[in-house]
């Protein structure tokens, strides 16, 4: 999934200790309690901690199994392996478990626990197809699952599978593709499931599993199978279990994700490169043209001045601010390490930024620069730019806002290469590409079906869960949203370090042991 | 000698008939005779004609032999023998001719014919260096000087080199490097004198020649040689003889070139490329940052808007005006062909904007854009930016006033790369980057000294010369006019389509032979 924490590089820069100093702070504030456990979850999950201490080799060797099958969604053949040896797993825990199938694409596990007299139905969303690899690059084959003392980066070595009954550090690395992204929430859900078996408790939610196999390939067939199976996938809180918890450590929970647009900008000068002595200061020239529409587009304090930019946008809450006040902040830090002498939006908290669209130049090109430059008025200059979506902006509407702005200073908008006659007659000509977009996805801060979800990651951390409304990265959860009609939240496992996407991505086992308590306590939910 | 004339394609697109339409209108309508020849130039004129006509093969053969020596500026020995070569070859028609000498660059051929009783001394600049070559690009090898019945472009086919008295057709091309740029003006050097010697006539001026030998070089010692020999340099004015005769083909007098400086500007982000969904609106964009930059600097029209910008230049006199209004009025169908909806500064002439300094941006360069644009906020973006200077600007005068601009601004502009404490601190950042350059050279259209030259090239061509007020291009004639002290004009003798700095580089012998007709005319001017 591609959920980006801080890397190692920046952990390492500036430590732990004055994230973990401000978390601290947080929890002495305390969080008010919007939910308690009650003494069965509490039990439910200590029975899961107990099986999975008593049980840490087999749970390893079981997960080794898994992350010894290659998994990337255009080799349709391994994808399906592992399709089929997920949905085993599941139907041997007593989960009616079955492939969806839509023709050419890798199948989705799905999987149903119904439990008398429920009263709630949780669905659990995982994917378990994974980056594509270099194995070069790779310390160990990227399928072949290899255990350390430790990250390789902080000296960890090589060292064998445990024992049956040998107690296992939390801080050793399981080593594989997909060990944390995202294939981790799958031993998790098994050994939770195993572990209420083994003390004679049920979940007391319904469940519903939802593996998905083609993520990292953009989930192109995911509004199709939500589409197909609408009915299956009923709901009244969706999990999301992917990416990774907060780079201090700590548990956290996120209510949302940004939207998705972008277009590419072209404006035009002569049809050929022009000598700038010979004709600089009569031939128009594009890039300046280029730089006269992007400065338009934002005022000196990084807000964007397109008409109705922000109209659409959910206001922030009380509850967001309230959020976000209760997050470590790390702002100052983060401007501090990235060089930065100020921030857009008059100072307001990144974190408050992330719930208002975005307007971003991602290139900017014409003509050569440096010592590469000629004596030359280039032909044409081109920007690409992104536009995350904060809640209630439509992607195409916002676009047709960046067009109408265009418009309104003067600009002739088209959407095809301009040909000869078109840029022979208007002078202000702008060629747009407008992108496919999605629109975000939140949940609010204080929606009543995530408050238990709250406590049990709560419970299975011991200590209170960072909770963030949104992720600044763009996925299209949104469909889990408009099209099945349900709140959800992101549920990450895997720890921030687990180089997902990279070479030896790992899972560390305290992590892994977080997640299963994690599930017992969400199947355990009052 | 970089004048760029429109490409033989533009010529072919358009065709010549509209230009020589109008050309032909400007000639009826008549220039005003400002100089005429006397008789006993007339009489030289027809002499040099006959010599030439009837000792074309000798002059071509002559010719052959200089454009078989290779004659890039970097192989010093090579130009070398072409400097001693020419050096020869003046001091066979009675001049003092020697090399001048700076170590470790090409000499300068320099040669002094005294006329007893002569009252003007005229100063000839020529080049001798060509061009490096990609010999795999050329029909011939571009040092074997081969003859063809018409431009190759034209279907010309290759013949042999004519008979002693054998007829010559003008539209013949000669090809060799450098036959056009700039060795052209030697042969007719060298034909008049014997032409006129023939006749038992001598030159009417002193004459001095100065042959330079790494013009495509940069001319990177002509400011030394002109200081050490200032003294043998002093004359009354100088003819530049470079560069090709107007598209039209009929002759032409420059009496001007631009000067050059120019500029990069960089801008700043993050240290590191950041996520644009997880950094989106809050890191502030560099791309961005360069647009307003860039944006404030011309306005809606092309006009610079940069405080004083235009103030050290030269005013455009009437004199200049009337010789544009003298000049094809080509802006319509070059602006037709160039596909470009509207000009620069308002709808005033090309060759009026020359009149004024330009800001040109030659490139601009942020991140990636299309398709290999990725989800980024790129750390910094650069502009390379180039003005063409006119008379009465100062090169570092017009960067001070830049600077001032973005100062004015609220930018704080340093000279070095930002080291990371300078990054963190200024919100408006600017790393600029400062190029050398060099002033205009412009000789006033009614100079005196210059008149009695359009009349020995309207005697020599048969009609009346076209009278351009400055080149759009940069060269640094300005060490001429400013450490000399003398009026200058340029002198173009080879075709516009002599495919100058590229492969199959060839004169027309019809321009030749108007080179060898005008070193006559010039030679006896009255």
């Amino acid at each position: 999934m591609p959920i980006t924490a801080p890397s190692r590089a920046h952990r390492r820069r500036h430590g732990v200790p004055a994230v973990l100093a401000a978390l601290l702070l947080v929890t002495a504030l305390g969080w008010p309690s919007v939910s308690s456990a009650d003494a069965r979850q509490e039990d439910a999950v200590a029975a899961v901690r107990a099986f999975r201490q008593q049980h840490a080799a087999e749970i390893l060797e079981d997960f080794a199994a898994l992350l010894a099958m290659p998994n990337v969604a255009r080799d349709l053949d391994d994808v399906r392996a592992n399709a089929e040896h997920i949905r085993d797993s599941l139907a041997r825990r007593g989960v009616a478990a079955r492939l969806l199938e839509i023709d050419g694409a890798p199948p989705v596990v799905f999987g149903e626990l119904r439990v008398p007299g429920a009263e709630r139905t949780l669905a659990i969303y995982v994917h378990y197809d994974g980056q594509p690899v270099d194995a070069t690059q790779w310390s160990q084959p990227p399928w072949q699952p290899t255990l350390a003392t430790a990250a390789f980066e902080a000296g960890g070595t090589v060292r064998p599978m445990p024992k049956l009954g040998e107690a296992v550090d939390p801080e050793w690395r399981l080593y594989g593709r997909s060990a944390g992204d995202d294939k981790a929430p799958i031993p998790a859900i098994l050994a939770a499931l195993d572990g209420l078996e083994a003390a004679g408790l049920m979940p007391r939610s319904n469940l519903k599993f939802f593996l998905e196999g083609e993520e990292e390939a953009g989930s192109p067939h995911l509004e199709e199978y939500i589409e197909k199976y609408r009915e299956l996938l009923s709901a009244d809180l969706w999990l999301i279990c992917d990416g990774p918890v907060h780079q201090s450590g700590a548990p956290q929970l996120v209510f949302g994700v940004r939207g998705y647009t972008g277009f590419d900008l072209t404006t035009y000068g002569a049809n050929r490169y022009l000598h700038s002595g010979h004709y600089g200061n009569w031939a128009p020239n594009p890039a300046l043209e280029l730089a006269q529409v992007l400065a338009g587009m934002k005022d000196g304090a990084g807000n964007v001045v397109i008409e109705g930019f922000y109209d659409s946008t959910a206001p922030i809450t009380d509850a967001d601010r309230a959020a976000i006040a209760g997050l470590p902040d790390y702002d100052e830090t983060l401007r501090h390490e990235l060089g930065l002498a100020a921030t857009e939006g008059g100072g307001a908290p990144l974190l408050e930024r992330l719930l208002v669209p975005s307007l971003n130049i991602r290139g900017m090109a014409s003509g050569a620069v440096g010592d590469a430059a000629r004596n030359v008025i280039p032909t044409e200059a081109t920007a690409t730019l992104d536009i995350r979506l904060a809640k209630g902006n439509d992607p195409a509407g916002m676009l047709d806002r960046v067009e109408a702005h265009l418009e309104g200073r003067g600009y002739h908008v088209v959407h095809e290469p301009p040909d000869a006659t078109t840029r022979g007659t208007y002078l202000r000509l702008v060629y747009m590409v407008r992108k496919e977009g999605y629109p975000a996805a939140r949940t609010a801060m204080d929606e009543p079906a995530v408050t238990p979800v709250i406590a049990a990651a709560e419970l299975a951390a011991g200590r209170k869960p960072l909770l963030v409304p949104t992720l600044g990265g763009s996925l299209p959860l949104y469909l889990f949203v408009r099209d099945l009609g349900a709140p959800l939240v992101i549920v990450p496992i895997a720890n921030y370090d687990d180089n997902q996407h990279g070479p030896d991505e790992n899972l560390r086992l305290g992590n892994l042991w977080y997640g299963i308590d994690l599930m017992g306590a969400v199947f355990s939910m009052p």
